[in-house]
C-alpha cells in the first residue's frame, strides 16, 4: 500500500495547475457570466494531451490510468469546474470512440479529438428518462449500409458546439441488451439542437436537447457490436463518475485555498478571521472532508485501473461521497467569505453553482446509493 | 399557549398568497434572469398595505404585529424570495422612519413609503466591516442646521432604485454610542452609486455600494436622538432577522410544494418518484424541518411583539435555524428534481440561490451563534 | 397565537422540577447502575397527581391537556428520563383504562392507578413484530363470560413489577380491525414473565417479555368494544409519542444545563472552557435545536388536545424531530465534558443511554417518516 | 500509488480475525457486563505477537509498520473495541519502553510486555488537565540514584491490573520542555489506585486514578533523556490516534456486518428489512463513510511510517474523521436493529458505548481540529 504520487504524476499535476492558472483562471468568471464556451482554451488543453488523457494511443491518446487523469482534472477543476467537467466528458467520449470505434471512425476523428481540435458530446440521457438508462427510446434501424436514427436526447453537454456525438440508441428489443453505441457527425442532416438551457451553473458549456429525425450514419459508425452499447455506457459511467467526483474535489480545493487566504486577509472586530476558533474548526473540518473525498476518488480510480470486480461499487461510493463533500466544502467556504462569498467578484458562488450539479449528473447520488446497497445486500460482497 | 392562526391572520396570508400567485409568480424567473427590479409589482404590494405592515399608523402603516407581517412575507417568499426580501427591508426602513422620524420627515415620506409609491433602502453595512456594526466609519458632522455626511456603505439593497436612505452614521466618538440614524434623500447631491453587483441570487433587487461626499441633510432628518442610532439599528435587526428567516421559511415551503408535485408527476423505472421510500423519507424530513423552522420564527416574532427581554436571543435563534433549514429544504427539493432542478425553467435553482444569502445577511449565522451563546453563558439566562 | 405558559402551567412545571430535584435527582444514577425500579418515588409522584395527569377525572385523574402533562414530564425527564418515561407509559395505560374501561374495571383499578399506588404496563409489541402493530398474533377467545388469552408480548416496560396490563390481543380476523384491548391483572394465572432484559439504558424500569398461557379475564375487562383495540392503540400512540418526545426534550435540557455549568467550571489551557469560541457555538446550536424540539412537541400536543385532523402527523413529526434533537444535544453535551462525560459520576452518559431508545420506541423514527410522508403524498394534505 | 494489501498483510488480518472470532467474540458481552479484564485472552493475543506489533525487535517486538498493526487491531475491534483498545495502549507503552528504555529496563520488562505476559499502562493525563498535556503537574525529583515521584494521574487504562506504568512527569520547569518519561513498576511502594471508574463503556479494561506518594524509581528507569518526555508523548500520540481511529473503523465494520445480516433476517410488514429502500440507502451511506474512514486511517499510518513532516496533521485528521464516522455507523446500525439494537444480546449497544469514548480519548476531536487548523493557517502548509 502506497499513498504517494510518483514524480511523473506530480509533473502531470504541476503542468495542469500551471495551465489552469494561465489559461482558465483569468477567464472563468467571464465565461460563466456570459455563457461562453472556451473552444480555444480547450484546444490549448488538447495540446498538452488533456483531451485524450486515457484514450488509447491508437488515436493519439496518452493511454494513462484513470488515477493520473484524475490528477490533471482536479487541478483544472480547482479553477474552473465547468470547463473542466466538459473536458472530462470529451475525454470519456473520445476514449469510447478510440476503444470501440472502427478503423474508419478512428481515422476520421481520433487524432482530432485527442488533440482537442475537434470535440465530442456524449448522448445518453433522454427527456424524462433521467437515471434509467436502460429504458432509452431513441432508435437506430439498419437500412442497407446505414443506420437511420430517430429520437431525442436531453441534457447534452456541449451540444451545438461539438463535432462528434457518441450516441446510445436502441437497435434491438427492450432493456439494456438492445442498446448500441454510435459515433455520429454533429452536423449530420436531420439533427436538431434545442435552445441553450438556462442553468444554475456549468455555464461555460452549452447544454441542449438534441433531436434525431432520420439521421443516417454508415454502418461502420457503430461502436463495438450491436447490443454492446449499454455495456460500453456502463464502463464509461464508472470512469465518468470518477471524473465528476474529481471535479468536485478540485472545486473544494479551490474553495478551501480561497478560504485560507481570506481568513488571513479579512479583519472582523479588530482581528483577522483566522484568529476565531469557530472558523478555524470549520476550516479543519473542510480540509479533513476534502482529504477523505480525494482518497475515495483515488481508491476508486485505482480499482477501475486494476479492473477490480467491485470497481463499479467503489466508483459509486466515490461519486456519492466526493460530490457531497465537494459541495459542502465549497458551501462552507462561501459562508466564511460572508457577503463577499455571494458576489461574482469572488469565485465561491460560481464554484458552488458549478459543483451543485455533480450531485445529480452521471447518475444522481440517490442512484449511487442504489448501486452500493445492491452490492452490499446481494451475494457475499465484502466491501472493505 | 395557542398555535392556531386567527381568521384575520388567515385572511392576511390568503391575500398575500393570491397576490404572489398573480403578481410575482409569473415574472419571478424573468426578474431574476434579467436583473429587473419590479417597482410596479412592489407598488401593487403597497396598495395592499404590504409596504408598511408594521409601520406605525401615524404614517399610514398597518401597525401590525411582527407575527402577522411574517405571515404575509412567508407567502410572497414562497414564490419570490428576492423581491419579498427587498419588501421586508423596505418595511423595516419605513418602520424606523415612522417610529423615530420627525414630523417633517414623516410628512415628507411617510405615506409614500407605506403605500409603496416610494421605496427605502437601509444603509448600515460598510465595506470591510461586515457584521461589526459598531465599528462603522461613515461620519455625519453637524454644521449649522445641516449634517454633512461623508463615507461609504456596501451591500445596500435597492441602492440606485430607491428614494430614501435610512442611514447609520457616526456623529460621536468610537463605538456603538457614537452612531446616529438619518433619513437621507436618495438623490441628494454628493451621493454616488457603485456599479450593480453581480450576485449569486437576489437579482430582482439591485445591490450597490453608496458613497457620501459632503452630503447635506437638514437637522430634522435625524431619526431619534444623536447617539441613538445603534440602538435603533439593533431594534431593527431583531425584526430584520425575523423577516429574513421568514423569507427562508417561505422559500422552503415553495420548494417543498414543488417537490411534492414533482414526486407525483415524474416516473423513474416505471413508477412515480412518490413510490420510492428513500424519497418519501427525504420529503418527510424536509417537511418536519420546515415546520420546526416556522415555529421558531413565530416564537421569536411573538417574543419581539411582547418586548420580551430575551427577544433578541430568540430572534437570533430563529434566524440561524430557519435560514439553515430553509437552505437545506430547498437544496433537497432541488435534488429531488434531478437534472431539472438545475434548470431555470423550474424554480428550485432560483430559490436556492436566493435563500443562500439569508444565512449571511442581517448578521451571519456565525454572529447569531455569538449572540445566543453570550446569552447562555452570561448571567442566569434560562432560554427555554 | 400565543407562546407563553399560563401561571397555572408554570406552577405545574415548578412543582415537577422541585419533585425531580428532591425525589429523583439524588437517586437516578444508582437506580440506573443497579437496575432498581423506584416504586416509592413513583408513588410520591402519584401523590402529586403525576400518575394520572390526563386520565379522566372519573378515575381520579387530573384530566389535563397533553400540553400541561408535557410540562410536568419534561421537568422530571431533565433529571431521570428512564423513570419519567415509565411514568408516562403508566399515564397512557391509565388513561386508556379510564377512558374505555367498564365501571367494574375503573372501580377495581382506577384510583389505585391515578394515585400511583398501583402501576400499569402497556402490552402492544410482540416478539419479531416491532413497528407492525396491526400484525399482532396474541389471541383472546371469548369462552362464556371470560376471554381466554394466549400468546406473547415483548419489550414490555415495567413487566414483572406492575399490577395491571393494558393488553392488545386479537379477537377477530387478520389486520387492525381484529384487535381488542383488555385490562388484565398482572398476576393472573398463566402469565409468565421473561428474564429482565439487559439494556443500554432505561435501567430503572424492568423490561421483559410476557407470555400468556390460557389466561382468563372476565368479559368486562374488555376496554371499549371488540375490534376497537387498534384504534385505541393508535390514539394512545399519538399521546405516547408526545410523551416520549417530551422525555427527550427534558433529557436535552438537563444535559444543556450541565454543559453550561461545566463550561464555566472547567479550565483548559489556562482559561475556562466557556471562553473557547468553538464550544460557545456548539452550545448555541444545542440550545437552538432544543428550543425547536420543544416547540415541535408543544405544537403537536396542542393539535392533539384540539383533536386536529392532522394531529397524528404532527405527533409523528414531533417524535422524530425531538428524539433526534434530544439525542444530539445530549451527545454534544457529553462531548463538551470530555473524559468526564464518559464517567458515571456525571449524568451525561446516563442521559445519552436513556435518550437513545426514544428514537426507537413508540414506532421507530423510520416509521415516523412513513407516517409523515404518507400524509404529505396522499390527498391534499397541507402541513404547515 | 497502490491501495491493495500485500499477501502478508492479508495474512495478518486473517490471523487477527480468526483470533477475534475464537478468543474475543464469545466473551466480549460478558466481559463488558461484568467488567472483567481478560488477561488470559490478552496473553493469547501476545502469543501471536499482537502485544508488540510495532515494538522494536530488540525487546521481542515484531517491528511492523503502523499500517500493518492497524490491520490487526481493526479485525479485533470489530468484535471487541474495548479489549482491543487496551491492547493498542499496551502496544504503545511497550513501543515507548522498547524505543527509549535503558538496557536495564528493556531486559527487565521487554519480552514480558511484547509477549503479553506482563502488561503496561500509559500515564499521561492528570485530573483536571485533560487535553492540555504540557501543563502536567506530577513531579519527579532526582535524589541520588533515584527519582522520587509525587502527583496523580487520571483516566489510566488498565490501572490496577497492569505491571508497568509508562509515566510522564515533570523533572524541569513549566511547559513541555520540563517533562520526562519513566518506566515505573506498577506495584512500587507509594503508588495508590483509585476505585474502578463507572464508565459508559470500555468495561473490559479498568480505568482508575493513580496517586504517587514519594514513589522511588532507579535513575535508569528514565526513558530517553530528561526533558524528552513531551516529545516522546507526542510521538506516541500520533500512533495512539491511528490506533484509536482503527478501533472505531473496526467497531463500524462489526456493526455494518451485523446490520447487513439483520436486514436479511428480519421481516417487517411481510418483507425483509433489506427490501426497504430507505434502509438500503442508509446501509450504503454507512458503508461509504466506513470506507472513507478506513482510507483516512491508512493514509495517516502510511504518513507516520514514512516519517512525513505532516504526519501529525494526517493523524489528527484520521482520528477526528474515523472516530466520528465510526460512532455514526455504529449508531445507525443500532437504529436499523430497532428495539433489539438496544438490548445486550446484540452487540450494537456495546459497540456504541465503546466507540463513543474514541471521540474523546487521545486528544478530543476538538483538539484534533485545533491541530489541523493550526497547520492549515500557519506557514505554507498544503495538506492534500
Amino acid at each position: 500500500m502506497d499513498f504517494e504520487l510518483t514524480e511523473e504524476q506530480r509533473a502531470f499535476a504541476d503542468t495542469a495547475r500551471e495551465f489552469a492558472a494561465i489559461e482558465l483562471a483569468p477567464h472563468a468568471a467571464q465565461w460563466d457570466r456570459d455563457s461562453i464556451f472556451p473552444r480555444e482554451a480547450i484546444a490549448k488543453a488538447g495540446e498538452l494531451g488533456f483531451c485524450g488523457l486515457y484514450a488509447p494511443e491508437r488515436i493519439g491518446g496518452l493511454g494513462l490510468p484513470r488515477l493520473d487523469a484524475a490528477l490533471v482534472f482536479e487541478e483544472m477543476a480547482a479553477v474552473d469546474p465547468s470547463t473542466t467537467a466538459f473536458i472530462t466528458i470529451h475525454n470519456m467520449a473520445t476514449w469510447m470512440l478510440g476503444n470501440w470505434g472502427s478503423d474508419a471512425v478512428c481515422a476520421k476523428w481520433g487524432e482530432a479529438l485527442t488533440s482537442g481540435r475537434k470535440l465530442a458530446s456524449y448522448c445518453l440521457t433522454e427527456p424524462g428518462a433521467g437515471s434509467d438508462a436502460g429504458a432509452l427510446k431513441t432508435r437506430a434501424v439498419l437500412e442497407g449500409s446505414e443506420y437511420v436514427i430517430n429520437g431525442g436526447k436531453a441534457f447534452i453537454s456541449g451540444a451545438g458546439a461539438t463535432d462528434v456525438l457518441v450516441l446510445m440508441a436502441r437497435t434491438g428489443g427492450a432493456g439494456p441488451g438492445g442498446v448500441s453505441a454510435f459515433a455520429v457527425p454533429a452536423d449530420a442532416p436531420g439533427i436538431g439542437y434545442g435552445k441553450k438551457e438556462h442553468k444554475m451553473g456549468w455555464n461555460s458549456q452549452p447544454t441542449r436537447t438534441i433531436s434525431f429525425d432520420n439521421v443516417r450514419v454508415p454502418v461502420d459508425h457503430l461502436l463495438g457490436q450491436e447490443g454492446e452499447g449499454f455495456r460500453i455506457a456502463m464502463k464509461g459511467l464508472d470512469g465518468g463518475r470518477i471524473n465528476i467526483a474529481t471535479c468536485s474535489v478540485g472545486a473544494a480545493q479551490g474553495a478551501l485555498d480561497a478560504a485560507r487566504r481570506y481568513l488571513h486577509e479579512r479583519q472582523q472586530f479588530g482581528k483577522p478571521l483566522a484568529s476565531f476558533q469557530a472558523l478555524q474548526f470549520k476550516l479543519a473540518d473542510m480540509a479533513t472532508e476534502l482529504v477523505a473525498a480525494r482518497q475515495m476518488v483515488r481508491l476508486a480510480a485505482s480499482k477501475l485501473d486494476a479492473q477490480h470486480p467491485d470497481a463499479s461499487t467503489y466508483c459509486a461510493m466515490a461519486k456519492r461521497f466526493a460530490t457531497d463533500a465537494g459541495f459542502n466544502v465549497v458551501n462552507e467556504a462561501l459562508q466564511l467569505h460572508g457577503g463577499y462569498g455571494y458576489l461574482g467578484e469572488f469565485p465561491l458562488e460560481r464554484l458552488l453553482r458549478d459543483a451543485r450539479v455533480h450531485q445529480i449528473l452521471e447518475g444522481t447520488n440517490e442512484i449511487m446509493r442504489v448501486i452500493v446497497s445492491r452490492k452490499l445486500l446481494e451475494g457475499d460482497a465484502d466491501i472493505r
